[in-house]
């Protein structure tokens, strides 16, 4: 199942705020409709925010060659609208500067070209969380009980996950006996979206509430947590969606492991710690309204950050589609210099 | 204000389903009535259960004695019901048991000596309250940021509660700059209850999401944890809401203060450890449905402990109406001891 997709000339994405009551398909026609899906949350997650605004770009030189109006000005509209939508989203906005860039007017085919470099983001995005589940697949020693937050899925990206990668990798080799997932207040992306990709995968699976995670790990019923990351500084602290960090106290205190698993991109080597990420804060209303109704008295306020910061030192290893990182034994920096390095070999082959 | 009381022959509370929204009182003038307003949360609060387990047991002789039925006998059909509504609850069955041993069917007044009894329980918890508060205020140093879990407070007690009497003697001492209560998930106790409290004492106040805590802590922005128990085992391991276990593993890695404010009733010395205490499960549709609708997808189970296990070992100090007990360096049986040999020496006193 890919997530989101190009077909027939349009995007095809399944509709997250609608799950997992009923499973919508869009299929998105021009950019105004992408954006709209963006800000409504209907499309959401790191990765899949990057395809989406790769293949934006695209939508709309192709709508305008249509037309016949100026395709270049077309992207440059597009670009504007899309990053307009989730301003604190880098991947969105390093989703449509790739494919942005790749625009070249003087080629014959320019708008094939670009729409092809787009699909590629798209075939990119499969292949790397395909591989961050084999390589993280192996970490796991026998029938393991598996405990996991937030929604680090196949609907975060365009197929597999990355945590949940994990999980499909494991659950294809016998190696998984049980999922938990926190339901991850206060959008319950755990209950809602985590849930329904268990339950398609045939997972047995049960969603706790996001306090009751500790309880549990103490209890010896979960062997291994593994959860995503939004960002991974230099020294490996890892911001990751808030309620990851309780958990990985959790896991240390009980001799667990914890695994952090994400694409190379979410390393960000010049941030050199968790103090330097920036913690989003959300709408109070996420945690003072449920279902639309106030639940705490009028005049309460709330604190809701998006993230917080999972030290190092708590993270058992972070697993990449390049390989596997011990912080504090391994370095960050030369994975993805050693990774850099083989791509420009690999380039350089293909060249010669 | 009495959140629990006896009145004109009946069992006084207020409805705490119904807060913030709403201030309902109940009038409880049946045992039946009583069992469901425990069961449905109406009634909640460890020690305010100790003491509806008393009133209870008044409640159903007097009914007896009414309408001629045997009294010996609706006391003991009474004390199995409402044991029955909350396993966990050893503040429950403390209650039912202290009214009922008291019991003398050899008395000419023994249903009125057992209601006074029982009312002789309220006017008792609601002075240990305020003298835990008045125990727990001396340990804060300064003006500081207290984050408390659940609820805590005159809700949960007869009147002042247990840490929410702490925040309120020591708001009254202006020791106190503002609470962050944890909305405490499922039922939301904290942006319900304790919130409401919070506004009624004119305390600064702001909820967050329960996994939010832990981030909060460790960006240095409180000072000291402060929570209630529900059983406290003779080592000191504090069994209360589930949540409490990953607040005091993120205090102790942040070096916070994780105290623990509770009368001497909720310490059961018959239970050697944390591992003793069973933890009650409580229905998966808490969890997985939100207002009534359905959250997760269908036949996604859930696990929902009420309660969790905080070791010893992470526990600063233990707040009694009778003093203070240090884990690992005073001990709870001293503590009972000497408070049982001063009363059994008051009792002397007032006998001879």
């Amino acid at each position: 199942m890919r997530t989101i997709d190009w077909v027939d000339g349009k995007i095809q994405t399944i509709d997250q705020t609608r799950l997992p009551a009923e499973e919508v398909w869009l299929s998105l026609g021009t950019v105004e409709e992408l954006a709209e899906a963006i800000l409504s949350l209907r499309v959401r997650g790191a990765p899949a925010l990057g395809v989406a605004g790769g293949l934006g770009v695209a939508l709309a030189a192709q709508r305008a060659q249509e037309s016949g109006e100026d395709v270049g000005e077309a992207i440059s509209q597009a670009a504007a609208l899309l990053s307009s939508t989730r301003p604190t989203a880098v991947n969105l906005r390093w989703g449509i500067e790739r494919v942005r860039r790749s625009y070249d007017p003087t080629h014959p085919r320019a708008v094939s070209e670009l729409v092809k470099r787009a699909r590629a983001m798209v075939d990119e995005d499969e292949k790397i969380n395909r591989l961050i589940g084999e390589v993280g697949a192996d970490l796991l020693k026998g029938e393991s009980r598996v405990l996991t937050h937030c929604n680090a899925g196949a609907l975060a990206c365009v197929a597999h996950g990355t945590a949940l990668s994990i999980v499909e990798v494991a659950h294809e080799r016998g190696l998984v006996a049980a999922v938990t997932a926190t339901e991850t207040r206060p959008l319950l992306q755990g209950s809602r979206l985590t849930a329904w990709e268990l339950k398609r995968m045939g997972v047995p699976h049960r969603v706790t509430i996001d306090s009751g995670a500790a309880g549990l790990i103490a209890s010896g019923d979960i062997d291994v947590v593994v959860t995503g990351a939004d960002r991974i500084a230099a020294n490996g602290d890892v911001a990751n969606k808030v309620g990851t960090y309780p958990l990985a106290l959790a896991a240390r205190a009980n001799g667990v492991p914890f695994i952090v698993a994400s694409p190379l991109s979410t390393i960000d080597l010049d941030t050199p710690d968790g103090n330097a990420i920036p913690i989003e804060q959300r709408s109070a209303s996420e945690v003072l309204e449920v279902n639309g109704s106030r639940v705490a008295p009028e005049d309460t306020e709330a604190y809701n950050p998006a993230f917080d910061v999972t030290p190092a030192s708590l993270v058992t290893a972070i697993v990449t589609e390049a390989g596997i990182v011990r912080p504090g034994v391994d370095d960050l920096r030369d994975l993805i210099d050693s990774t850099q390095r083989a791509e420009r070999a690999a380039l350089s082959g293909e060249k010669s």
